[in-house]
């Protein structure tokens, strides 16, 4: 294997092309595996060294998981990849006139680029939020976010004031699609289940956990049933649900509301939105509102010849049943990426390409312990059954046997023991998020 | 159960005394335990919010084990507890005069104090190694090593410059104790099973790993046998064993030793020493120059009614066989807190004090693969067995069940599948540790 990919060779120098693959989550992934053993020189760029199972962070944001069991290294994915190159940097723009993309590490020319960049978590201008909140991308925020829950949990036990003592104890989630729901119904087992046992001086019953939804149902990308029954599970488990309500501002405090009303929470967790990541460089007619990259139905970015973009970070014309675009989840990345994978195989050899189709095989969300909500093509069902299917269905697709494996005997741990034995602080000061640490010498209330 | 504990009271005030244990390291632990449903306030206090293991942290360091199994929530060992308190806080200073703590976040009263605050790393004055080494003393700096061994790597494949990639690829541990020695060995099964499949790109032949002792031989604590067979194994692995030399500096990239040799590398490992880690407000006397509290055979702080000291911040006066202490590991650690809980019972109730006594089961070192050295009760032995031995009593030592299946089941893992899936850069930018990152175009050598 040659040391170094080069930079200013194409097919004329190589003699093969050089596929440059831009991100590896679920769509990323997808296109390097479909090109396996083809006659291309195939390099992954990434930020990290590992893929991330996003759709798990939560529970490891809520102690449920270990960091490890959801991410797995690249290079031991594509180990038996014959001409497969990795390169751990920061893609910082593209130059589609010259082929050639500069990196954080350096420069290099491409004959085929694939955008699979992803989403980034949308703000929607609110500056406060931006600072304050915590979000929910990728194992750095979820491991920050796991600290600070517990962490809110030891400073409660540090003051008398009631209302210092609620802006600690209290959580606020935005946004009622999955990751808020899934959430939600997280953190009040650990409120049920963990903490009561924990923290026997703190009253347990002043621990709200809200959950607000702008829209007027949680759930939105599924059908109106699964929404209510989410609601249904979340309410009786005791989570504040305020749906038709959006959130206004936050100082790291006070959450204003649409509704005039005001929360006090030092813990907002942001799961409202999030927007495409498309690198700089391309024309701005390519970009739409939402930060995604325009595609036809090859995922060829309008107006290029060579360059792709699938997953969250792009919206395609055309298909009349997703006309604002795919959902911004995981199947539409990956079956995105397989489709891809083949055209460019057929485009090597100068062949024609096929149209992508999107397969809707249905979604679905956990609440918890023994309730999730499933719908599929023409069936909907929720409770016990559904936990089960949504067990199964992440298990699957967990990457690596390993990750399945450890992943499984966590649940059924956690599922049989009631616990969460990930409950860890673990990280420097700096990542301290109350401002000014509650301080002061024990008070003196009780004999 | 009361919600705060309170500062001013004392015996007098709240009917029974206050133990409070600085630390929840493996003396900490067994004075707690120890102390289970006696007629006590027990409070521990620790920066952490969770045990760590600290003899394997070097597994986490080489991608062998995950952070989390190796660590465990205080708040879970002592749920069971009737009278137990836990505080997430830094001590900064004893009063003694007062029986009074300052803290991070107040000050506190005792009645007896336990301080086992264990060791920190001995740099020897050397203010290079300090700056720029790598140390093993927690689960930050284990997860921050893992993160830079696999970073240089990734940096390795970026340069054509033979003496940049050298000091990428080299790794210099300087201590040939059980860290250093199972350190350098577990690096060597990356550098032979794992790193050759990540990456084919470089040749890893050309990876050095150096092993540093300034004592005559390895495993200074052991028998000689021991620390001969542990060099013929390393050895023979490829390890580059220097005894009798000792560092004299490093400037994060050139190391001279004693010697007069100098060795290029960017990653040195800093192995080769701890300390006494004692807590300010005690006088200069009652400190050895190894930086460990003076201790009588009740592990009574010299001059000192109520309070004690154990494990590595301890040193013991009168044992003949230990004139210089007890070794700084866990097992007299675990001793002296199950004799010091019997002891402040017996406090309590004013009968007399035992003194203690150090049984030593003998120790062990785990190089490879099959290849461990045990030291036990005139019996000494090295090879499969003595590595099947090693495994055996570090799974028992682990805490909690959970973390023994995990582990267990992760070397397991290892061993039959000759990998490390743990190899994951985890963490944010700040952690880099080549101050600056060799950034080029990719260079053109080949076609």
């Amino acid at each position: 294997m040659p040391k170094l990919i080069t930079t200013h060779t194409r097919i004329a120098d190589l003699g093969i092309p050089r596929i440059i693959v831009i991100g590896g989550g679920f769509g990323g992934l997808e296109v390097i595996k479909g090109l396996k053993d083809q006659k291309a020189q195939v390099v992954l760029f990434d930020k990290y060294n590992h893929h991330t199972f996003q759709p798990l962070l939560y529970q490891v944001a809520t102690s449920g998981l270990e960091t490890n069991s959801i991410v797995a290294p690249f290079r031991k994915f594509f180990n038996n990849h014959s001409d497969f190159y990795f390169r751990l940097a920061e893609v910082i723009k593209v130059k589609p006139e010259e082929n050639y993309i500069e990196t954080s590490i350096g420069g290099v020319k491409y004959d085929y680029l694939v955008i699979a960049t992803g989403a980034v978590t949308n703000y929607y201008g609110l500056s406060g939020v931006h600072k304050y909140a915590s979000s929910m991308k990728n194992i750095v925020d979820a491991t920050k976010l796991r600290n600070k829950i517990i962490r809110q949990l030891e400073y409660a036990l540090l003051t008398e004031d009631e209302e210092m003592m609620n802006s600690l104890m209290d959580f606020v989630i935005v946004g009622g699609g999955p990751t808020g729901v899934e959430l939600a119904g997280a953190l009040t087992e650990l409120k049920k289940n963990v903490f009561p046992k924990d923290y026997k001086e703190l009253d347990m019953r002043e621990m709200d956990i809200h959950l607000v939804e702008a829209s007027p149902r949680l759930l939105n990308g599924m059908t109106k049933q699964a929404g209510e029954k989410a609601q249904e599970f979340l309410t009786k488990m005791g989570v504040k649900v305020h749906l038709n309500t959006a959130v206004k501002s936050y100082d790291g405090y006070e959450i204003i509301l649409s509704t005039g009303e005001r929360l006090i929470s030092r813990s907002l967790i942001w799961a409202a939105g999030v927007k495409g990541n498309p690198i700089s460089g391309l024309s701005s007619e390519v970009v739409s509102p939402g930060g995604r990259l325009l595609v036809d139905e090859y995922n060829r970015v309008k107006g290029h010849e060579n360059i792709f973009a699938i997953g969250d970070v792009a919206v395609m014309d055309g298909d009349k049943k997703f006309p604002k675009g795919h959902p911004m989840m995981a199947p539409p990345a990956q079956q995105q990426g397989k489709r891809l994978a083949k055209n460019l195989r057929n485009l090597i050899i100068k062949r024609d390409l096929k149209p992508f189709q999107y397969f809707d095989k249905g979604s679905m969300a956990t609440i918890g312990r023994n309730k999730a909500v499933v719908d599929m093509k023409g069936i909907r069902f929720q409770g016990v059954f559904a936990w089960y299917v949504w067990m199964f269905v992440h298990l699957m697709s967990i990457v690596g046997f390993k990750n399945k494996v450890f992943t499984f005997f966590s649940w059924m741990w956690n599922y049989f023991s009631f616990d969460r034995s990930n409950r860890l602080i673990i990280g420097r000061n700096e990542e301290k998020i109350v401002e000014e640490e509650p301080k002061q010498e024990f008070v003196n209330i009780n004999s």
